[in-house]
């Protein structure tokens, strides 16, 4: 055989593409939630696709994307292991034929470099970015760089605003048809702080639209949808949330549940492990949700203090500045409040306790702060959205309570979303096991810990068991007496409480004032 | 209950590693070669155990750190699901109580953070994180993120030597007893280039040691360890490698079976998907590798060029000085040469015909770019070790090349190795399909490219298939006439032929030099 050789221009195909083969299914009795193949390894190998390999899987005409495991005893040569949750979703039979492609490599890993190499990425390379990550081409490890990549390096404005963008396409949106839309987000970390049960029905009596999406809890003892859920469903669908938004102009539901920016669930999996947040994919991930449910009016709640994500005054305006110049430039209208976040807001931290704390505020009594802050924060959305006077949307915001009119707003978002809208707060469950923790000595109360009462709230079964937690009788500033309660935990189970009981010995969630701060030997 | 709450110095202890309980095994018949267990969801969420969450199995005073995935459908409450491959490995019988501890986060995470944060890593942190990925303890996405901010931040002269010296204890040392030991490393990406085969057994036969350990190839036509294989055995334990070198005082051998460094070989899977490669993690893991077989004098091969890691002359000087600087302080003496790595050197190009290119070279005759490097490379290594006087080594070389010594060593070794130390060239197998390409006009070879060889050299079969490859018949700058042959694709099957015969459509392996570079519509 010979061929000639000549001069050309030479087109820039990937050859690799051309590794594939076809073999015949055989169903593996296990579901991974991972799209994962098993090849026969010598067989494998002998294409030239290896253990971590993406490859593409063909059949009647479809395809999917699959990462390879390979093993010499599940499969044999010309067999793929299917696993079953794959083999149902595609309706793949034992003995199928299908074909094993290896891709190309993703298009993804030059930007990605790109961004490694401190260079600023287009729309387009960042949406290929998203695009990609949706459809699982990028690995952990991929995405883990670039997740790194923009801790390290930033991301510019208009990074920014692209991702935010991306995150809004790679989920549904919710489209109202009517206006105006205001929404809420507080960065976190406060212990108890849910005002945003107490604002959205505050809102939602105003005659405006609140479709709040709200998270589950991380690390923390409960999230707002977990708090919800104690009164009535928080998962609905895109179209459910509509009809409810639509009855009642309020809602509080669970983000997770329904298919509002998915990218950030697959980012946040990655972020979390190292606890990274990377200031540009928090802006995008927060502003990509508001964008997601239409909102046009939007108030940032940004505590400040000890423990909490924002340590000091200067860091909270220039994070303030950023969702203001971000926001912007998507077409919102944003307003940055900085709180003090040192403490828990409320006496409850736990999703019952916390229950009671929003109950009895929209019924006018309650604790102070969480009255304090929700009134502030419901009264300068009012003002936002141009709905009531500068100065005046406090006072406003305290006549709906006073009227009663937020409690009944709330009721009926609670009916709507399948609760009891007779719920009292002698209904709510608290765990039945209790313990009271005393001061042993006189003083003043110089600092309660909001990571350290989380960590107990949760020690004690906190969020899962809904009537676990803490609820706290002091606050800071208070002087106490030797035997004064200080908190009690509460617990479903006695095992937890003890558990709890013992993890106290190494915490210090209620700091007095004392002098000897330590001694060097 | 009720207890009292008092003034006290704080531990800092993470109070979450009480998350525990007892399970039985059920034993699932697959095999996934990672240490992956699966809970039961529900039960798993209420010891707030979730899916990718690092765990220890305990049992019978035993433990052993998994990652969890969760399912509904596999496992029951009170029964952990665990792969066939880690039952086996643990001797964990179906029913057996084992423990489920969630363990505390890896120590690793904070020192992460700190190079994230461009923080210099201390050699106990660098240390805690090589303990800490070969423990397993560390996941792809930490393991990612560190590499990534390696990538950016740059390592320290320090931290390469930390680095370099944990490499060292990942694994085993080869302890010879004997001095002095000489070494080569080549950093790669030029085609044919076999050096190692010729400059081994000539140092060998000057009578100095020389453990050489070398690697397959992952994106090449062939690695050292895959030609060499043609010849003789190349996987080995620590203590036949010692046991050879002993004996012969040289060795070729696959420094992947043997337990040389084996961190390295975690963090390249994870620097291969994104081809990371942070210039202080190649010079530990090169330097640590020499360090752990006890090499004193070690000759650094940096081939310069267009298509390889080091495209011009000033990058490659840098990279030459931090090698003398880094290896100083490791207690080595380094030379490092700038060679020329933009065309393959030697005629072959896939196992078999780059061994023809050896035994031709070692009986005095074969390439002689092959010929000039080797002895330009053997007799820098001599002259380093101070063998023999400065400008005298190649001559040495060359005499030994001359006398037959060379070869005779060479013969021992494939001995030793467990090949036919009779060998001839006309014994080599290659492969039986060919296709020759010759030229379709008269010209000057203007560039003949690296990895383009080594890709139709692949498509054809190449390293699996070691008679397959390519064949070169000219060289760049050599004028050719029409129908000239320029190069010839040898592979073991018709099929893969006529894959590189088409792929040839796609790819300029060699460069005519031509006045069109262009055009501009």
């Amino acid at each position: 055989m010979s061929t000639q050789y000549v001069e050309k221009q030479v087109k820039k195909v990937d050859v690799w593409k051309i590794k594939r083969y076809v073999c015949k299914v055989k169903v593996l009795d296990l579901v991974t939630g991972r799209n994962t193949i098993v090849l026969n390894k010598t067989e494998a190998k002998e294409h030239d696709i290896y253990s971590g390999f993406r490859t593409e899987i063909r059949y009647r005409g479809e395809s999917q994307t699959a990462i390879v495991d390979v093993s010499e005893e599940i499969v044999r040569e010309g067999e793929v292991g299917v696993f079953r949750d794959l083999a149902q979703a595609h309706r793949l039979k034992k003995g199928e034929k299908i074909e094993i492609v290896h891709m190309d490599m993703p298009e993804s890993i030059g930007f990605i470099k790109k961004k490694l190499d401190r260079g600023t990425l287009t729309e387009k390379e960042i949406k290929t970015i998203v695009r990609e990550i949706m459809e699982d081409r990028l690995s952990e490890i991929e995405t883990s760089a670039w997740i790194t990549a923009a801790y390290i390096n930033g991301f510019s404005d208009d990074e920014v605003i692209s991702l935010a963008k991306a995150t809004v396409e790679s989920g549904e949106e919710l489209k109202l048809g009517k206006r105006p839309i205001l929404d809420k987000h507080c960065i976190g970390g406060v212990a108890g702080n849910r005002t945003t049960m107490v604002v959205v029905p505050i809102i939602a009596a105003a005659g405006l639209y609140i479709p709040k999406t709200s998270s589950r809890s991380i690390t923390s003892a409960a999230g707002t949808a977990d708090t919800m859920e104690v009164l009535a469903n928080v998962t609905f669908s895109m179209e459910e949330m509509r009809h409810i938004v639509l009855k009642s102009k309020g809602a509080v539901v669970w983000g997770g549940g329904m298919k509002l920016a998915p990218v950030d669930d697959k980012l946040i999996r990655i972020r979390h492990p190292m606890s990274l947040d990377p200031e540009g994919m928090l802006l995008a991930s927060i502003l990509g949700k508001k964008k997601s449910v239409g909102a046009q009016y939007v108030l940032i709640d940004i505590p400040v203090g000890r423990g909490v994500k924002v340590p000091y005054m200067e860091r909270g305006t220039e994070l303030a500045k950023h969702f203001l110049r971000v926001g912007e430039k998507l077409g919102m209208k944003i307003e940055a409040l900085l709180t003090d976040g040192a403490e828990p807001v409320g006496n409850g931290v736990g999703p019952a306790l916390e229950c009671i704390d929003v109950l009895e505020v929209l019924g006018g009594k309650g604790p102070d702060d969480l009255m304090h802050k929700s009134l502030l924060m419901a009264g300068k959305l009012l003002e936002l959205s141009e709905k009531v006077g500068k100065g005046k949307g406090y006072g406003v915001a305290q006549g709906l309570i006073n009227s009663g009119k937020a409690m009944k707003k709330f009721r009926e978002i609670i009916e709507l979303q399948g609760g009891d809208e007779k719920v009292k707060v002698s209904d709510i469950g608290v765990g039945r096991y209790t313990h009271t923790v005393t001061s042993l000595v006189s003083g003043g109360i110089f600092h309660i810990d909001n990571k350290t009462m989380s960590k107990i709230a949760r020690i004690a079964g906190s969020p899962v068991d809904t009537g676990a937690g803490v609820l706290i009788h002091r606050i800071r500033g208070d002087r106490v007496e030797k035997g004064d309660k200080l908190f009690t935990i509460f617990s479903e189970s006695e095992a937890k409480l003890d558990f709890a009981i013992k993890a106290l010995n190494d915490l210090e969630p209620i700091e007095m004032r004392k002098m000897l701060l330590g001694t060097v030997d």
